[in-house]
């Protein structure tokens, strides 16, 4: 069985790279390191998820805010149509306006429109220094209210990560490991990469600065390798050790950053008059916040009444905020019937007449983003 | 009437903005800097042209080595189909997975799909700090031979021109100004910009270094202000001026970076055969090299009878160097007769679906894009 899984070619010339859809990201990333190249895309799956798979859902990650998502690497595409055409979309050059650009449609469509068989990726040099910074608050308000701060400071991060303590809590226990302030009401993870180690030097002490005037309990330099790795375990490890706690529900909502404290503060109040627990975390610098709603103790049938009208009521504030219901795991089966809080009729048509132009049989994934 | 020119808001706590899009470029980028936000896309025509224009062809211009092109900044579009329905796609979110993502295809199609009305962009830091350095060469292939090499030595230049001789006594002459050396075979104009001034002293010192390697002639760096906008203002200047010449064709081909040596010695050897007279130059740091082919002194019949397969010859060697037909022209109606060169027909087709999906009645742009 042909599996699709090669790295085609490496272009140090050009920092570009062709390779196929069932490649393992993470295999990916650290082959282009190897010449001295970045691909800064960083799914916490990325060890397991297939670069096909990004793809298809434009992955984002923490880097997001610096970096970019999946769309913003992809030159050119190889996919086939649903009717059975090889198309080649695309050119291996960063500027291209020659007809109009199918793979930038094709990523996101959630394996809908066609079954990606070869990516052209754009790559970047890779920072040759990097330093995080793990930043305890007292309070979940301070914590991300810091936020917008940061970056009017003058800093871009190359990520900017937030955990509320029961999240912390959740990969404490799963890994086994500590946090050096294990008790915090929330945490950040701040992270600055660049080719100048005084410039982030200068870097970590404004960002000192900024969270100090927002009463952080205290800040954690690492700069080393080995440390940097232990501690994004424990971001990395988050998303599976909260889903490890009970039935879950996982929202993947995304606002404007200095909208992210009325967004919490929302999920808070809505999931405590629900009589339902929530976890918070993700990628605040980018706004992107997931949202785990958990059954715990709920009887199912206490479970199946509260939680349709929950996830709406959260849905609506996201939208309300300026932001949409997912940043980067899509739509699928499980939030399409929420869509329409979203999106207007006449833009959903629109997309399903897309949809039917690309597949006029509906063999793609049928059935997944549109309403029922 | 109403003329679609406000600049509705900048967000300078999201580094966002919402615009419509009959705003300049040029008032669009000085309005944000004044808040220390940076939209760096910068087409030459940034004095007249409109932003919803860029939008429409994907504009790029010198930075998009670094900051990438129109599409990299656009969040989301309001947009009018042709059948009369308002759409407004995306969120005022970095990442966005909620459907398809409309606003990626409307960019870059030409008017063809839609009739943009307001658009969100993401914005950036402003960087603190630019130096340009230009850099005479005594030959064509020296000088952009050497272009691949500053990428690899680690440097990312936020831009990267290439003129050769007869564009810049062009630009000379119709502008009324000299370039500090004036009859070198080729000219590199290299910025960098960034926040910490002594990581950009030694990218100069770096980009010294390679320029020197590949034999050039001087190194002039311009650090203040109105030294730069001087050296600028020759560059902005040379397309118009070499269109001043005479009747002319210009091509926007565009290769990968290490194949630009390739492509100017074959498009110099071709235009040499047919008798027809070239000037090229461009965003050398993209691979994106504007061809002109003028008339000069050949008579109606002689221009009429080569130019057309002069131009699919240089369309050719550019399609086998891995590149396309146009990097951010777009492709009219002057280049709807190549469109083949590059797009294989069931692509063609596909397009052309989706645009039947979109515009039944075949009233916006008709014409435009697709091969009679």
């Amino acid at each position: 069985m042909e599996r699709f899984n090669r790295i085609i070619e490496i272009d140090e010339k050009n920092f570009q790279a062709v390779v196929e859809p069932g490649v393992i990201t993470q295999v990916f990333q650290e082959e282009v390191e190897k010449y001295g190249l970045f691909y800064p895309v960083d799914p916490a799956s990325r060890g397991s998820c297939f670069i096909g798979g990004n793809l298809a859902e434009c992955s984002g990650g923490p880097r997001a805010l610096k970096y970019g998502v999946t769309r913003d690497y992809v030159l050119a595409l190889e996919f086939v149509t649903p009717t059975g055409e090889i198309i080649s979309n695309g050119a291996r050059t960063i500027k291209n306006v020659t007809g109009y650009n199918l793979a930038q449609l094709i990523i996101g469509s959630e394996g809908t429109l066609g079954v990606i068989t070869k990516i052209i990726f754009k790559l970047i040099s890779l920072p040759k220094f990097r330093k995080l910074l793990l930043i305890p608050f007292d309070s979940i308000d301070n914590c991300i209210s810091s936020v917008a701060e940061f970056f009017t400071s003058g800093i871009t991060p190359s990520a900017l990560e937030f955990l509320e303590k029961s999240a912390v809590k959740a990969a404490e226990t799963q890994l086994n490991k500590k946090y050096p302030v294990s008790d915090a009401e929330a945490q950040l993870f701040i992270e600055v990469d660049g080719n100048y180690e005084e410039a982030l030097n200068n870097d970590v002490q404004k960002i000192a600065e900024v969270a100090e005037k927002f009463g952080a309990i205290d800040i954690i330099l690492a700069e080393d390798r080995q440390k940097m790795d232990d501690i994004w375990e424990l971001r990395r490890g988050t998303g599976d050790a909260v889903k490890s706690i009970s039935t879950y529900k996982e929202e993947d909502t995304v606002v404007p950053r200095n909208k992210m404290p009325a967004l919490i503060k929302g999920v808070k109040e809505i999931s405590s008059r629900y009589g339902i627990r929530s976890i918070c975390y993700g990628h605040a610098g980018d706004g992107n916040v997931h949202v785990n709603i958990l059954k715990d103790k709920l009887s199912d049938k206490e479970w199946n009444d509260r939680i349709d009208d929950a996830i709406r009521e959260i849905f609506n504030l996201t939208i309300s905020l300026g932001g949409t219901l997912s940043g980067e795991h899509g739509i699928g089966y499980s939030q399409k019937n929420y869509l329409s809080i979203a999106l207007g009729n006449s833009e959903i048509q629109l997309m399903k007449d897309i949809k039917r132009t690309f597949d006029p049989n509906n063999i793609l994934n049928p059935g997944k983003i549109f309403p029922d």
